[in-house]
């Protein structure tokens, strides 16, 4: 056994020592939790220590230091290598790293999470290291204006990731020199040989194409390595990412396993880890770090490569846009008019949007705060993993596009709840109510889709002086929030300065004789306004709530309401029937009905039942029995009993 | 005005008449409907003129024949180009033309759909339509053995999602030389300037280090770009996609708009309209067809390049696989089983995976038909479009990954649901059922994705037998059904042959003085059944139900559970709480109870409602709160009241 001291400049003799204890100590891992990925961890050991030890500039008792550099596991199955490295640094403990790995209750998860403090974003599901990586890097370069580096280890398998292409694409638009992504090219996958292989040369050929500067290597040449990471290192104040593709044998050090496709996500039994041990000459407890950053001073900005070529220019003001009860907004227009207002109080506020924005209005928020305005193209999944990268470094990011492009970045919003970053999504152009345009620009998923993850806010206000509102809460909401907007405008229906609490809901029409509630949230909220006077017209007094507060929703009024009208309830939604405003509902009711609630519920639930074709929005709402004449209906029959 | 009759061999005189026309009829109808994409339609006239009047072989008058090539419209939007060239061969009238487009009931959708007899697939989100054309590509070569030729018209814009990336690698890998896709790179996206612009030889080199053949043109010579397609036709034979990189203007014919970026998606007023069409030398009424087909001769199959690496070698039989109650088996184990049995017994069924088919157990039919399963390496995406383009030519597509990770795949299913395809996808290790591996590998959100999307079937078996019986209903079932699975082995719980409707439940503990239901599925219907056992202990009677179908739903049977015990029922899904088994429940008693309930209902919802981490299945169970213990408690507070 080695032991050596603290040290800043290590000699090559060392990072092998070192890479042969983040082997030894990847299998002692997995081996003790009984799972994990050590094949899959020992390929990339040698390029791992080298950067640990000599390249990475990291302050290991102060993660949370701006000058750091930034280092992902895309890969993050390979996370006895990470948790090795970890304890090589003297940041996990060996007790901790053989008795926490995978165990219940414990931070050092199957797969990297923040719950660590060096650990930046969750992975695992492969390909979204990288794209994060492309958002800490925008954040670098751009707005921190820092020389930390953002370095990204990859696997080759997650290489087949469209998301990948889509973060390189984006790399070498914004120019992230400041982005290093090494690709751990062992040529097998889970279940054999990669689409490529060790084609290194195609892999090479396709970086390329995407505009970055490519080394390949020999991945367990630490010479071959060093040179590498020194070259890419020194090019980071130029404008291309480098990507550094490195031909590495799975299971290297271990001659039972190496390059065998049968060794993917199987700790060694013990017998065999301790040959492997044995092999790989021992355990042993370095104690190695490599050097730590300048203290950060901030440079200049660069020029931003995102030009704005359309949207009115603004003079930003720091104050709320206001807009009169009757008058006409689409809440999409508030949605960018409300943007801007907190873009002038809060620089940490950044937008992001999907080639859209002139639909979406964070036009104006990019014709107002160029610096801030980070244009994606059509590539959702990088839109939102940009706005996660954002949201390590401090960031505030709004990303929007039509909400049906969100389902795009399903796997990418699940995977920021997961490592607990704050997200706001916006998606406007929502339901059958954006018209000719047709089923495949109409979310009707979104609110399920969003309503499931976890601990997220799902908001959807029906006027500007809501949407105002909204948008400025989502600020300071916690994890993931998404506010979904309408394409046409509807009269406003609140004074300007109105108050919307994350939560809440606002009766709209009540008297001490309501028969029926009318629950709408967005456009259907102006249906059920429109019903009530109809309903009013032939005497039946119907009490209208705005939901605007989809998750978390507002039980109690919801529950108030029930009691006053005898469980009479219609909940209108331009979505499909599964997981929307009236799932939110019912199980509102539900949960409330086996303590607090005395009636029973008569709950017609009004939703999009059919695949929409073209048409106006009227129509459209007419045909999938949510406008104002089918709420009229549905509440009729409920009071007459009919 | 110009009239020709039917033509099968057209000049390119008559080529260069009939893309005016394909522009008039564009300006026509956009302007007519007051909404739609002229602009982008004239970009990509002379291509389609050239392409439907010369090279395209389809027989109009007979749009289902095998023989016909496949023409996809990736860039949705240009619908006014698409619908004008079916006007053009006489398939559309001019009066459905100018009346029907994007209007209400009509079939002239905004975005093409399938309900033209003409269409393939929707589109209209873009990145889609080439990854589809995969799979009908992958039909061609290797299942019906056709000639046919798929030819696939790309935006520019488009090219910035990593879909796109992953059908060429898919393309490549699998040779598909029988694809042509053509890209029209017009420079202009939504909002301005793409992120390459007219950088065609950028585009070309990313799609040659994607292993395509690559064409550059000047898109709007009729010469070249006829010189183009004779050459990519020539080269179906050999084993490259070939890309056309077609460089083209936007509003090309039209001098007051040409490569302006502030006329997409709007159409031209009256007097603009009628500026243009006067430009483009007035109203035209050709009919022209290009060529039809051979008829249909099955080739020889050539060999299939996805290699079996792993699985057990099994020799298919048509039997069903039978498992014995109390029998250990995990269900996606079962899955393989039963796929390799339907696979014997029906040669239309296929099947995809992501790279981990030894996990999900697709091996077993990849080790059993291998020229009919398409490995598709880490690409969901790629994997449910390509699963759609099979199903576009008749087959069976089951494609399966984990649960998680087909969150990536969400806008494809729902476009899937939007075309009506039929396909089957299967998502293994839900939950936090899985364990180790954390909250990364666990779907909690799948359940409310996949039941969002409209006619979808939701599954979840909890044994062998059920498993079996509920994939092979797949077989059959209309629309986007998914079928989850679990990671655990657990035992058997019906006789082989058991029937297992969809839409059904069964129910598996019951007598006349039952106090309370419990409701599962998967995993937790075994929690169910211990908690059962538990409170049989302490006299209380549970009824337990097996929610196998997740939707559609057994309110039927939910509902005489309800009456049965006084309205006392405990859901416990390994599920997030948000649209899954306990929304599915809550809807359909919701539903009933404002006809045909009798009694109150007092529900607790058991749901994963914190962030899990890593840990055994039965730790993660009990700290979710969904554990026989968790059951049964909840039961006992509601049968006591307490």
């Amino acid at each position: 056994m080695t032991t050596t001291g603290l040290t800043s400049d290590i000699s090559l003799d060392v990072v092998a020592d070192l890479a042969a204890q983040l082997r030894v100590d990847s299998i002692r891992s997995s081996t003790s939790a009984g799972s994990g990925h050590p094949t899959s961890s020992m390929s990339a050991a040698d390029i791992l220590a080298d950067l640990v030890g000599r390249h990475l500039r990291y302050d290991w008792d102060d993660p949370g230091s701006p000058a750091n550099d930034h280092l992902i596991f895309s890969k993050g199955h390979a996370s006895p290598l990470l948790y090795s490295v970890f304890k090589a640094v003297g940041a996990v403990s060996e007790h901790e790293l053989l008795n926490g790995y995978r165990r219940f209750g414990q931070r050092l998860a199957g797969h990297p999470t923040p719950a660590l403090p060096w650990v930046d974003v969750a992975t695992g599901s492969l390909g979204q290291g990288l794209p994060d990586g492309v958002g800490v890097a925008l954040a670098g370069r751009y707005l921190d204006r820092l020389p930390y580096r953002t370095w990204v280890l990859c696997g080759d398998s997650e290489l087949a990731e469209g998301s990948i292409w889509e973060a390189l694409d984006k790399a070498s638009y914004y120019r992230l020199s400041n982005l290093i992504a090494i690709i751990d090219v062992n040529r097998l996958g889970q279940r054999g040989a990669t689409d490529l292989g060790w084609d290194t040369a195609a892999y090479a050929d396709r970086a390329l194409a995407f505009g970055a500067r490519t080394i390949e290597i020999d991945g367990h040449d630490l010479s071959v390595i060093d040179h590498a990471l020194i070259e890419a290192a020194s090019h980071t104040g130029g404008d291309q990412p480098t990507v550094i593709i490195a031909k590495t044998i799975k299971g290297k050090g271990f001659s039972e396993v190496e390059d065998s496709p049968d060794w993917h996500g199987k700790p060694f039994p013990p017998d065999m880890a301790d040959r492997a041990i044995a092999e790989l000459g021992g355990v042993r407890d370095l104690v190695v770090r490599g050097p730590v950053p300048e203290p950060a001073r901030q440079g200049p900005a660069p020029r931003h490569p995102s030009t704005v070529d359309k949207g009115e220019k603004s003079q930003p003001g720091k104050d709320w846009p206001e807009y009169k009860p009757g008058d006409m907004i689409a809440t999409r227009k508030a949605y960018g008019d409300a943007l801007v207002a907190l873009g002038a109080r809060d620089d940490k506020v950044v937008a992001l949007d999907g080639e859209v924005s002139n639909s979406t209005y964070a036009s104006k928020f990019a014709a107002a705060f160029p610096e801030r305005y980070f244009e994606m193209f059509i590539a959702e999944q990088q839109m939102v993993a940009a706005a996660t990268g954002l949201a390590v470094r401090g960031y505030k990011a709004y990303a929007s596009t039509f909400a049906a492009f969100l389902t795009r970045a399903y796997d990418f919003i699940r995977m920021g709840a997961v490592s607990g970053v704050h997200l706001r999504l916006v998606g406007s152009h929502a339901g059958v109510e954006i018209g000719a345009d047709g089923p495949s620009q109409m979310a009707l998923e979104d609110l399920a889709m969003m309503r499931a993850v976890h601990g997220s806010t799902v908001l959807y206000p029906a006027d500007g002086t809501s949407t105002v509102a909204l948008t400025a809460a989502m600020a300071d909401q916690p994890g993931i929030s998404y506010l979904r907007t309408t394409r046409g405008s509807y009269p406003g229906l609140y004074e300007p300065g109105e108050e919307f609490r994350v939560g809440g809901s606002k009766v709209l029409r009540s008297s001490p004789a309501d028969q029926v509630a009318l629950v709408g949230a967005g456009v259907t909220l102006h249906e059920c306004l429109r019903a009530a006077d109809q309903l009013a017209g032939e005497g039946i007094t119907a009490r209208v709530i705005d939901l605007y507060s989809v998750k978390p929703v507002d039980a109690a009024t919801l529950m108030a309401s029930a009691e006053a009208t005898s469980g009479r309830i219609v909940v209108a939604e331009d979505h499909h029937p599964e997981g929307g405003i009236g799932s939110a509902v019912a199980d509102a009711l539900l949960a409330a009905g086996q303590r607090d609630l005395s009636v029973g519920i008569s709950l017609v639930h009004l939703a999009v039942r059919e695949m929409p074709g073209s048409g106006s929005t009227s129509e459209l709402l007419a045909w999938a029995g949510i406008d104002a004449g089918h709420i009229a209906d549905a509440a009729r029959r409920l009071v007459t009993g009919a």
